[in-house]
């Protein structure tokens, strides 16, 4: 097949099979409100792992796993290798642990829809030059241990594996001894991959925000991965009497915080190009009713596509404290809590998305990432993109979090198409 | 002695008693952090209340207790009578409850005040036509029952006694039961007393707020307590990732909660006349610092001192909801939790304030209460006015509440020769 013959593959992706899988795997660390917990290497990571790789070894894939927990599987190229190829390997993947009662998407999809991808490109009677390869990263989420992306991040080589291993969680696991739930998974192969060795990457996943509902479109080609920086502020202000103390004699730290709040939403919209700034955690003190807020805590998630943008929306946004503190008569501290580089996708991997989609008679953005994903780091070796289905109601990290199934089949067309494509070329 | 002799009273208040009283009440519920919790009718309020019963006798007054668990002692006037007087008779106290973690003073210095008051116009052999009440307010707080100026609520009739007693606590306590720490001293008497069988009623507080001590004054004569409105507002926003929603698709419920609190503040400035407003209390979900928050619930709470500033401001900001519901698309509820409607001291009450002031050879300043005490209820039925102390940096309700030695000194000082003045005219 060549890389032009895409658009004539008889793709038939099984919506009944990927319903069913996101629906098993939905059920795995279900809680109460209908939201999903599962966190890295706990047991329901564990069970939803060995769910995957049992039906990847139905697709027909060698499953083996590396020294960070990252689950591996391979196609074999037409020649049959798959482990010990020497040509270079096609990846994609995602990951299968949540945010706390988070959604049965943000992950999974990219997973149970590589299995299906596979499985249509079996059925299609598609082989491929390289061989494919599909990853499930350990740790996308952050929610146990204190980084995210663990798996791609030593995948790359951007954390050491001997780094990752020294990870503790809250209860004081260490993460070395985390990695007992792999059992019998077979041995375990080295967990980073040499520059070269991987051809492209492409990652299924839901957009999380609105852009492809709102714009009515199919399928989001992602351009880069935004960068993100955090910052926790505290305001100390006074807290006095709610009724005694006259306006002009208050130090009120809950307005210094609000009039920095409004300034940030100011300074994303100032700076465009996709910039976003939220402060989405704040807790004022003492919190009495008749008390005027003597403290508040706070924390800034700035994001931005390009170093430039995201250096010029948190200087405007670190600078504007000096201005409100001597206002008010608030004293603030801020912490720089971290600051990951935006990451650029590669035009191989987004042009071949978007002639997937072509092919798969869909329409399709190149859109930038405002979310973090593993394809950040992947592409840090290798040339990378994402295929993003629309979200209802851009909803995410939550319980509702959910897409048609219609656009789920149609993510599922479009990465196996994409693999195709890029295995081929 | 008549009203105008008061100057030449040879008025000497023992600090050393006064602070010893006020440090002997400071240990009573005494809490790690350097507060006071002495919740209403608690076995810390009843300790309080016993050490004060006592001192009272050793003042030489008559001590009782009321329906609804009000101290109440009187000072025999020139003739010696005490509960069987037929001319009215002059009042003054405050209460000893406090709300969670609070200071030594607010409650406490009108009380012991009042009785260190009483020792130094004995000492100085002053005798009057009216026999002089000290009253201990129950329950003046609200930190326990439902509401707060229990005790003086019920001595105006602004509720029922029977209302009183069938309030209930958190902890489903009955008050009719919470009375039992009232053992005995004493048969009780009628809580309610009828308009007219009062001739003043003055209260001597902290003043909880900045005015005295940013404007070098040394005691204010209370005009008016400051009426008070408070609503809970819950603002509806959308909880979407901080990441993937552009700015332009958000609704986020804290942007329009920071706008609304800035209204605020804008608007007491504008409304002037002594009005304030705050919002103390705000809580942010899901709380997530990548999570565009998707509700905030705050209270308000707004006062000024009359009727029509109160009513002017609660307009406003009530008004403004709408507006910023409709800019950021997020759905607005609010309840009314309560309106008190302002209460304004008496002429006779003041004057005599401030003529004690100059005998006293002291600065004084008429000036509004912004917090509510009991002389409000007080003033339904009586001439009310209060003698406010400075506080150090205005501070109040919180365990670094303080007044200079000094100051106190000299409230109780204007407080001998109020009650004097009252008393003889």
């Amino acid at each position: 097949m060549s890389a032009t013959a895409a658009g004539k593959l008889d793709i038939n992706v099984s919506e009944t099979q990927l319903l069913a899988d996101l629906e098993r795997l939905g059920r795995i660390g279900l809680g109460a409100d209908g939201g999903i917990t599962r966190r890295a290497l706990s047991n329901e990571d564990a069970e939803a792992r060995s769910y995957v790789a049992e039906r990847m070894r139905a697709a027909g894939l060698d499953v083996r796993h590396d020294e960070v927990g990252n689950l591996r599987a391979r196609r074999p190229a037409r020649d049959g290798a798959t482990w010990n190829t020497r040509s270079n390997v096609v990846m994609t993947g995602s990951h299968l642990d949540s945010v706390p009662s988070g959604g049965k998407l943000d992950g999974p999809l990219g997973v149970v829809g590589a299995v299906c991808a596979v499985e249509a490109l079996n059925a299609a009677g598609v082989q491929t030059e390289r061989p494919i390869e599909l990853v499930v990263f350990v740790g996308e989420e952050g929610s146990r241990f204190k980084r995210g992306t663990i798996g791609s991040a030593a995948l790359s080589g951007h954390v050491a594996v001997a780094d990752v291993l020294a990870l503790v969680d809250p209860d004081g696991v260490i993460y070395r001894n985390a990695m007992a739930t792999y059992g019998d998974s077979g041995a375990a192969i080295p967990a980073r991959v040499e520059r070269g060795s991987v051809h492209a990457f492409v990652e299924l996943h839901v957009e999380q925000g609105g852009v492809l509902e709102s714009s009515g479109t199919d399928i989001g080609a992602v351009t880069t991965i935004a960068g993100l920086v955090q910052h926790m502020v505290t305001f100390h202000g006074d807290a006095n009497h709610a009724g005694a103390t006259p306006m002009h004699l208050r130090r009120d730290a809950l307005l210094a915080a609000a009039q920095w709040a409004l300034g940030i939403e100011r300074a994303a919209r100032e700076v465009g190009g996709g910039a976003v700034g939220t402060v989405g955690k704040l807790t004022v003190e003492p919190g009495g009713k008749n008390i005027i807020p003597g403290r508040v805590d706070a924390i800034c998630d700035l994001r931005a596509p390009t170093p430039e943008l995201l250096t010029a929306l948190a200087g405007f946004v670190i600078s504007s404290l000096h201005g409100i503190g001597e206002q008010r008569g608030v004293e603030i501290e801020q912490q720089l809590l971290q600051r990951v580089e935006p990451g650029p996708m590669h035009e191989l991997a987004i042009a071949a998305v978007e002639r997937a989609a072509a092919a798969a008679g869909l329409s399709s953005l190149r859109m930038p990432s405002g979310a973090i994903h593993d394809a950040l780091h992947v592409a840090e070796v290798a040339p990378a993109s994402m295929i993003f289905v629309p979200s209802i109601g851009g909803k995410s990290h939550c319980p509702t979090e959910a897409t048609q199934p219609r656009d789920l089949v149609r993510g599922v067309d479009v990465l196996a198409r994409t693999l195709a494509i890029l295995a081929n070329e």
